[in-house]
């Protein structure tokens, strides 16, 4: 489904919700600037894509199908074909999750394509819309812009995943429970499944920085370079999150078992004290005939001076070998 | 055993059921497309493989093996011979197994050959046998459509694989047993398994893609890069999954110990509160003559108040320290 | 906010506190060398940058953005922006912390920024209010003595860290506590934090001693691959360090439970002991009419003295499978 | 100690049992094909590599010396000196254990020698004896058959260890013993100890396959490429096997767990049952003079009855919370 | 302070105890040998390397400081600086330390500087000081000989670690004390600092072998590549060591895990034995009036029978279920 299509006329004029026919002429006379966004694509999408901008079969299949896509760079010479991946900001799960945006970049136009609506393009759209301006400087920094704000918005997850490995960290160390477990290991699965996109992500900011495709001109490489930095960065944050993810997991297995030591611990306590006590007055309560002490004036009260002393002994030893 | 053996005539006449001899001699005109499917092959195959095809006895010892062979491709100049790996969907066993398709690929030929019946051939011998059409695009065309196919059906296994590790780590979380972590273990060996094949089949591709073989012309090579793509998805899904079992089987041991903790919690109220108790019971069995307490009116009322006083003072005692 | 900005004109006389318009003029001459050292860079300062030494708009973001960059270098012809760490001695926090210093190095000057006060660069501000010597073998030179400063700055750290890490090991040996365990993570995440900055940094200092870029003279060369050396130093220090910190992990993991298991050893010993005696003072508790034991004379003391026997059997056996 | 010493002559006739004298003459002519296998090598043996074969002293040192070499080639340009690693048969140890066998490949001989006897070898030995065929296709191919020979010896030890798994696996399943953690250990380090040896194998046959030696021509390098497969084979089974050892011992210490945790419910199940009824028993056991119950006439009855509901009732709430 | 000063005149004769003007004049002829050598480097030392031999700067700061360095290689054209470690055999701790060896080598020179006595290097001494052999294949050849001699002294000590790691797991397996625990660690230690000098020392001998250093001619650089060689040796063996090193770790582990839990099931016994059968003695204890039991005949003797029989069936079933 097209969500916008602008056409900016060399001379600065700005036309919106061009029909197919318009986008035709436009891209004929290989002149100023067209962006056509399409969110959730369709089989007519695929027409438009594939009759109108002609571009390869495949890249089309990729751009239309409903599969996850791995971030890459295909170079058609004519055009670029770039699938890359944001936050999905629009699925409410504890496990965070990429969504793709696909690209085709040509001399004189920008197709993106995405399933979800995406920050980084619908910011782009309300800015294009003013005035046309970010469109003025030609479809490669129109894609670096795009590319840039997408990038960026990653930060914002980086931070919030911070600050959550921060309070389950709290939680291991004060009060371990088993939904703690949980959401380390939806944590440590987040930082993981980021990582795993952010780096191929990297790699083809790299290549567009470094003069590869002929269609990123040596002005514009420079600030391709700059995306690249900012996945280094997020690339470096995510690395601290995974050892951090780490140790929050070695706290909270080593807090459980510390509990679980000092339950022992009571237990030990009460049982050492009072298994021999309970049987020295099951001594004092057998029925033997011939038992003097039973007979003894102050029997009965030696003998809970006794116990008293033992019990007391017992729990001094405990404390001096710190056991308690 | 031959399983068919095509010849696409040049005209677009498809032969069917081919001999020996009307093999050579479609070999020997050079055109049209020949395709020589071999299933469970045995060494009257290898003479064909050998004596008509003259293949190099290294590449025919490979192809009838019974051995395992990792994924590789080795380049003879005249033709190339690739083994690949796809699931193998005929053994019903608990870890994923993958089975092998050896393919000679020439100029205007293609010999596959695999030991049990893959999905990827059969669907292809079906589509060739209705009129032809998937082999009118010459070899190596034809060669990538079943390569393409046999890397297309992991999918299916890895979805499943993806189900079944969703199930295991909810009976791991609510009903830990002993069979629960054999799950873990039969998952975790088949995604290593599915890795190890994977990896080098990856490079297969990026090779038919770079152009690194003369057979392969520079237009077909964007779709060998396709599936090179599909490989990559694979892979990274794959790496999700080893994440996912490795969060499973922490869950898994973290919820067994949680139970034991659980159940010696229980043990240690019981004994904590009851030990005491009972010594003081023992107390007043003991056998002595001078026991006062014992002469008093309310004296068993008022230790039974006592030591209800106690038991409840201890749980009271407990459930502040939260360890109940 | 600039702190100081020296120019040492090529006859060797040193200009302190230098305004806009004088920087401005000395950078237009070409010769002698200006420093200018911005510390808590503000926006003001980014005009500086900006109109005056008229860096790129993106280098001069990078230098004024309050986000963490990790260590890099950027090589725009007339000058180089460089972005390294250096401990932060100004954070008094648990876990080290590193800090930013960014260099911008042309042939007649260098502009130094960072946020907090860094002792490479206070240290060299001295050095160079006496007499300005150390800025007179140029900007590389001067470049270089500021970096090298910097990096010899990490060594008390390292050394900081290799102490308390015996520290912790001793505690964790003797007397583990929960706090151990906090010791030894934020010991492990600091060591982590070190090894992410130096390893880009030292490749840094690898490409400014292998004559990768053109301001750098080949005569200086070899003082930056000094710098680089003393990474390398630093590296393997940091490295021990983490093995150090693996071993301290699994130190204290044991001691704990080493400590746990004492206890309940000893919980054994007391029940194993007096659980079968007190059954045996249970049976001549017991009340039936017809109990022959309970008339003989030595009853009550052959049963005192077979308990003894027991008792002591049983430590002996205790003792000989060594569980005491 | 010379074990064996062939020649073949340009005109196929094979002697055997050569003395020193006429291996020096029919290496001097430069024909025909020269084998000379040495077994335990001793210092006349040195004599006759340095002084006859004129090897260079340092691999005449390598060969002779008693140490552990790990797998390497050198090229001599008229020679190749090659280290690699069979499994030996010869020890009877638990863990796997690998011997040496070096070759040096000359244009018309090839010099054996190994310290235990090797199947690969005296397998060889045989088969030249009988009519010299092995040696007729040069020193090329001549060596190429020990060394094919050489590496499918390893394959049984693989399957064995396969085996061998399978057993403790099941054994760790069902019985864990003391001796199962030893067996998984020395399975370990086998497999570890395997891969040490097969990586850098691997690399010299990939060399050989590769034309980076003169002395072995184009239509050879296929043979030593087909070496390299069975040993990337290996790897492939050996990564398997090590994926397995971990299962087996994770296996292992869950089980043991389990066992123990089977244990502590016993524990917990008796004694949470009679330790309150214990206490129960006791009250009605102490000697207070009023105590209205003990006159009851079904006093003993009732109370009999209360505690076997109690008992049924614990009983039944353990099996409801799923402890027992 | 020099340690010894020699220097072989190109007639063969040596001279002995050099003073530094002689040292000055026999450099400046650039014939012969001269080789000093440094034990605990002063500043007095500093200024022969810097006047006398012209060293770089750099390299001598370096040589004379008490720093630690990694093993490295710097080419200054004339001459090559290289650092290079060895066992330290005078340090007497558990832990094991390498020393530094640094080398200047020239055409008709060498340096050699440590802090602490070094056995290559004395052993060397007393070789020269006899008739000047070793110093008469030039100075590469001379400084080939004490870098192996540095390498192979690194030999005993891993056979030392190799035997203590046996001790070590005998004791982990049958007498796990935390000594244990602490020698593990102590090895695990050593065998990762030996690795860590000795990977960089194999990239050092790797250049020097391959022709990187006019200084090498290339009739040594087999020579050099023979010392790569046995690092490669020393690589593999301490590797296999580390896998040694975890598994008696891991042997420890569950050594100290299985006397625990055969220390549980003890008093698992005894408990589950003892407190069903003190229930039924507690029973008889109780003081109601109307216990008919209590007055058969032979109600005491058939409640000892039917406790005896219920004693032995526990031990029974125990047995039965494998738990003793």
């Amino acid at each position: 489904m097209i969500k916008c299509a602008f056409y900016l006329a060399p001379d600065g004029k700005l036309l919106d919700q061009l029909g197919i026919e318009q986008i035709r002429n436009f891209l004929a006379t290989g002149e100023g600037l067209l962006w056509v966004d399409i969110e959730n694509v369709t089989n007519e999408d695929a027409e438009l894509l594939s009759n109108v901008f002609c571009f390869h079969s495949l890249a089309v299949a990729d751009c239309i199908s409903k599969n996850i896509h791995p971030p890459k760079i295909d170079d058609f010479e004519d055009y670029l074909f770039v699938i890359v991946h944001g936050i999905n900001y629009h699925i409410d799960s504890e496990v965070v999750e990429t969504t793709e945006l696909s690209l085709f970049m040509g001399k004189n136009y920008l197709v993106t394509s995405h399933d979800v609506p995406m920050r980084s393009v619908s910011s782009m759209l309300d800015r294009v819309r003013k005035d046309g301006r970010p469109m003025r400087r030609g479809a490669e920094f129109f894609a670096h812009d795009i590319l840039d704000a997408l990038v960026d918005n990653i930060m914002p997850t980086i931070e919030e995943m911070d600050e959550k490995s921060a309070t389950i960290e709290a939680e291991a160390l004060h009060e371990p429970k088993r939904e703690t477990l949980i959401s380390i290991m939806q944590l440590k699965r987040s930082i993981l499944a980021l990582t795993r996109v952010i780096l191929p992500q990297r790699e083809i900011m790299n290549g567009l920085s470094r003069g590869e495709y002929a269609l990123i001109s040596e002005r514009t490489q420079i600030y391709y370079r700059n995306i690249y930095d900012h996945l280094v960065r997020i690339e470096m944050l995510t690395q601290g999150l995974r050892d951090m993810a780490e140790s929050v997991l070695s706290t909270y297995l080593s807090s459980v078992s510390n509990r679980m030591n000092e339950v022992m611990k009571m237990l030990t306590l009460i049982a050492t004290i009072f298994i021999p006590l309970t049987f020295i007055v099951g001594i004092y309560g057998m029925n033997f005939a011939n038992m003097p002490e039973l007979h003894w004036r102050y029997g009965y009260f030696s003998i809970l001076i006794a116990m008293a002393v033992i019990g007391i002994s017992l729990v001094v030893y405990f404390r001096r070998r710190r056991w308690l």
